[in-house]
């Protein structure tokens, strides 16, 4: 896209409100809007890098055969009385609200009441079992606070899959599933080696849930890594759990980190209070064992943006860039650079790849300093002096290493950086 | 996908409680779950027709370089004071809750008020106009009562783009712009032939809105047709003018119809009290000039299960049905049966094209039946018998018609089926 037509500009300061570097720094490059605290739009770059990160979740859910459905934000108090969760005492992060004739609504945080409800016209028998769902959505919580910009909302997207299975036993070939496809969702947004599976405090009906837990300086999570298996356990259980569970190392590592992802055993906590039940192979009925999936796009776009960006701003992984190439043309008003850059726009997009082309009239200090501040991870200067020399410099947003490539290198370049 | 797999069942009787047809021929088959009156939830079915329909309208804005944005549910009290709209006595269908402090939100119902607050952050001069935004995001309205499924719910999915243009005249040829990719998006939902651009009242800054009105026999609307320019009046405004505003024909026909869209000129009436300004050529400050163009993807969705479906069940165009083939597999314990079957399933997925392939286990005439209720527009029937005549039989959902086909025909049939 132009640059001079994105509907965003730039900003040199943050919001004096906003204490949160995450929410500035995107605030600063345009990608964000604070609505209210812990309440941010996503205006276009912005967007297209949530829709990444929500894109990537989807397909690797997809690939374990889960379904997509969309749940609601309206929530009938009904189910949540039967659960127990209807209750401010109990569950204190309820928005509610009331329709004209008075009756009490909530706007959903999760989603497990409405789901297993629901789930009860379509699970009858045993050969409907295992099943899976999830979906993308907006969450609300009213937090008491909300300082952490996007990575605690009061408005958030969230994807929740929830599995639905005869047995303990069944439930657990899907959760090992589960793990496979989170592991490869971490892989995917460029975070993979910093994130680690990590034991945590379980529920009702296991001993322990599972994290996943990316390391960050000022994260709020304490954790103690074995960086033989990327595994970790967090602070609440180290005085149980002394050594990795995986490889048995006593050699953990204390380290800050964020929670970007949470899986867990639901066991019969929901469907018994909402009588999700099932007929077995003997014709006896049996509730329903569950599981629930987390995932926050939004808290992990916060995450990546304090892990890895620096002073000079925004620096995203190429497969949650709003655009993966950043042309920069410097002297508009010089003929020949204009139409190698309107070329070199023209090329790319036909071949796919996604381009923020700035061609705008403003000062080259100016564009520079925009163009870090965004983030995009290739930068290709067009310049009279460079096109001179015959070659574009491409400059990694990443670590700054400028590689000088000929025109007829430059598709594979581009296409081969990743 | 396979159906055995999929987590709906279809039902054989709607629901006693909900009076709409569009609704519950949806549940019935599966599309959608009623949360509560006005509140439905989107099941896989289901929601691959809501997302076809946006995707649609969104590919259908962005060809006019509109630029997604995506804003919040919660709205923040002050620019709706601003704006005169806070107060239900104006505004009658706010849902408002309250932050743990005590302080007022409301649910955003349309989003004028919070986008042109944040716009003021990158408008700046006549450079930086004209410009327009959409988002697709969840709307929230307190209706009163809530008895037309879909079609108007009390929480649901809108379109609703709006242009920011110096002035009347620049303002004027978005509004030309966006009027024809409103066109193309009916046409590709397969309403084109039906739907009328219609003359209704205006507001504040124009003496018309339009509307586009989808002819339907238990429509909410009335409205007077000219059959030669697909244009319409609305019943309101039908005593002042009375003929076509496009040829003068004055042999209009009334006709029941839904609203599935509407675009009017907003002018300066939320950029004034809100202060969203530009410097002009000259050096002075105007406010912006905007237009508001909205589009239902949900109600759509309700309109179409309302004007096509028929006694059997539901009937969808190709560019919205979740399927594009079903494949309708009888007495699967026959090995070629199966073979075949699972053959097709596999070249056709192979090539793109999108196949719900019945393996279930269950009776032909449910299968049938269930086929016919969820509405796919082509089902290929894999019987022991037609295998024996050496061909395949397509029978299309919208008339019923057979066709016999050739194996080596079968892909290039489905493929030029649109």
């Amino acid at each position: 896209m132009r640059q001079s037509m994105l509907l965003t500009k730039t900003r040199k300061e943050g919001l004096k409100d906003e204490v949160s570097k995450n929410a500035n720094l995107l605030i600063r490059a345009g990608f964000i809007n604070k609505e209210m605290a812990g309440v941010y739009s996503y205006l276009p770059l912005g967007l297209r890098t949530l829709n990444k990160i929500s894109n990537i979740a989807r397909e690797e859910m997809n690939k374990i055969g889960s379904q997509e459905l969309l749940l609601t934000a309206l929530q009938d108090k009904e189910p949540w009385v039967k659960s127990g969760r209807w209750s401010d005492d109990v569950y204190d992060i309820w928005f509610k609200t009331k329709l004209k004739n008075g009756t009490e609504i909530g706007l959903g945080s999760t989603h497990e009441e409405p789901l297993v409800t629901l789930m009860k016209n379509h699970i009858r028998s045993y050969k409907d079992l295992p099943v899976s769902a999830y979906q993308i959505q907006t969450k609300f919580r009213n937090e008491v606070r909300a300082k952490a910009g996007i990575m605690r909302g009061r408005e958030f997207l969230m994807k929740d899959m929830y599995s639905f299975s005869k047995d303990e036993k069944e439930h657990e070939i899907f959760y090992e599933k589960a793990k496979v496809a989170y592991s490869h969702i971490f892989k995917r947004l460029g975070i993979g080696d910093r994130t680690y599976f990590t034991y945590a405090l379980g529920g009702t009906f296991s001993k322990y849930s599972h994290e996943y837990q990316t390391l960050a300086i000022n994260g709020e999570d304490t954790i103690y890594c074995c960086d033989e298996c990327m595994v970790a356990i967090n602070k609440e259980l180290i005085d149980e759990i002394k050594e990795c569970p995986s490889c048995k190392n006593k050699k953990l590592i204390e380290r800050k980190s964020v929670e970007v992802g949470n899986i867990f055993k639901l066991g019969i906590k929901y469907s018994e209070p909402l009588g999700l039940i099932y007929i077995d192979e003997k014709g006896a009925k049996k509730f329903v064992f569950m599981g629930c999936y987390g995932f926050g796009p939004s808290r992990t776009m916060g995450t990546i943006t304090e892990i890895l960006s620096d002073e000079k701003g925004l620096v995203w992984p190429v497969s949650v860039a709003p655009f993966k190439v950043h042309i920069v043309e410097i002297s508009s008003e010089n003929k020949k650079v204009r139409e190698t850059s309107e070329k070199l726009y023209d090329i790319f997009t036909k071949n796919g790849v996604e381009v923020l082309y700035d061609d705008r009239d403003a000062r080259a200090g100016e564009k520079f300093n925009d163009s870090d501040l965004i983030g995009i991870p290739l930068r290709i200067v067009i310049s009279e002096k460079g096109l001179e020399k015959g070659e574009f410099e491409i400059k990694q947003r990443i670590d700054g290493k400028v590689f000088n490539i000929k025109e007829k290198e430059l598709m594979d370049f581009v296409n081969k950086y990743n």
